[in-house]
């Protein structure tokens, strides 16, 4: 007979099941939280300069990310506008978005498996 | 109406939900694939030493994980022998097995979420 995980552990001690996500291609990562937090950055700061600052990374290294993205998506993900009222800057294109939809969804259904999980322990 | 998410991505491509998981106390990862594999392997050799050298660690650093491991134990994990007919070694203890099985269990849970997810960008 198993005994439950929680007599094997402390009992004084707080345990929680967590983990991450993404989507690969080629075995490789391809979507996962660092892209979807430099988009969703991108969305609300109209800028790649501006978000990969916020992130910490340089504009280069979110210009790379956003060019892998653009490569395995079958749209544009995001648009550079150059010039008009505001000086140009950039979009996430509408395909980007429903990345970033489905990537929120999975990540709900995803920390509902982890709160069953964590539940299962406590 | 949100496109399916498989109308964003390349369609020549084959995409795959994919994760890891693991345990966590006080928001410090506690238990993952890591000190895992280093219970199997020790489980395996009878040996610390020789479970690090497969893993590519220093023994320091495997008995740094080890000690990290029985501190939020309810048991010690990890069973040092000194000495006796085949020169002493080290032994899981019933505990680790119990954890280990949990560890199986888990795995194999979240590999049939992955592999629902995976389906369902298919």
């Amino acid at each position: 007979m198993a005994k439950p995980i929680k007599s094997i552990l402390k009992k004084n001690l707080s345990f929680k099941v967590n983990g991450s996500l993404w989507l690969e291609c080629g075995g490789k990562k391809y979507f996962g939280p660092g892209p979807m937090e430099l988009l969703e950055k991108i969305a609300e700061s109209g800028s790649i300069t501006k978000a990969a600052r916020q992130m910490g990374m340089s504009y280069q290294k979110a210009c790379q990310i956003i060019s892998r993205l653009n490569k395995h998506a079958a749209f544009p993900l995001v648009e550079s506008q150059v010039g008009g009222k505001k000086g140009g800057g950039s979009l996430i294109s509408p395909a980007a978005q429903e990345l970033m939809n489905y990537h929120y969804k999975l990540r709900k259904q995803f920390l509902s498996f982890l709160e069953k999980q964590t539940w299962l322990i406590s």
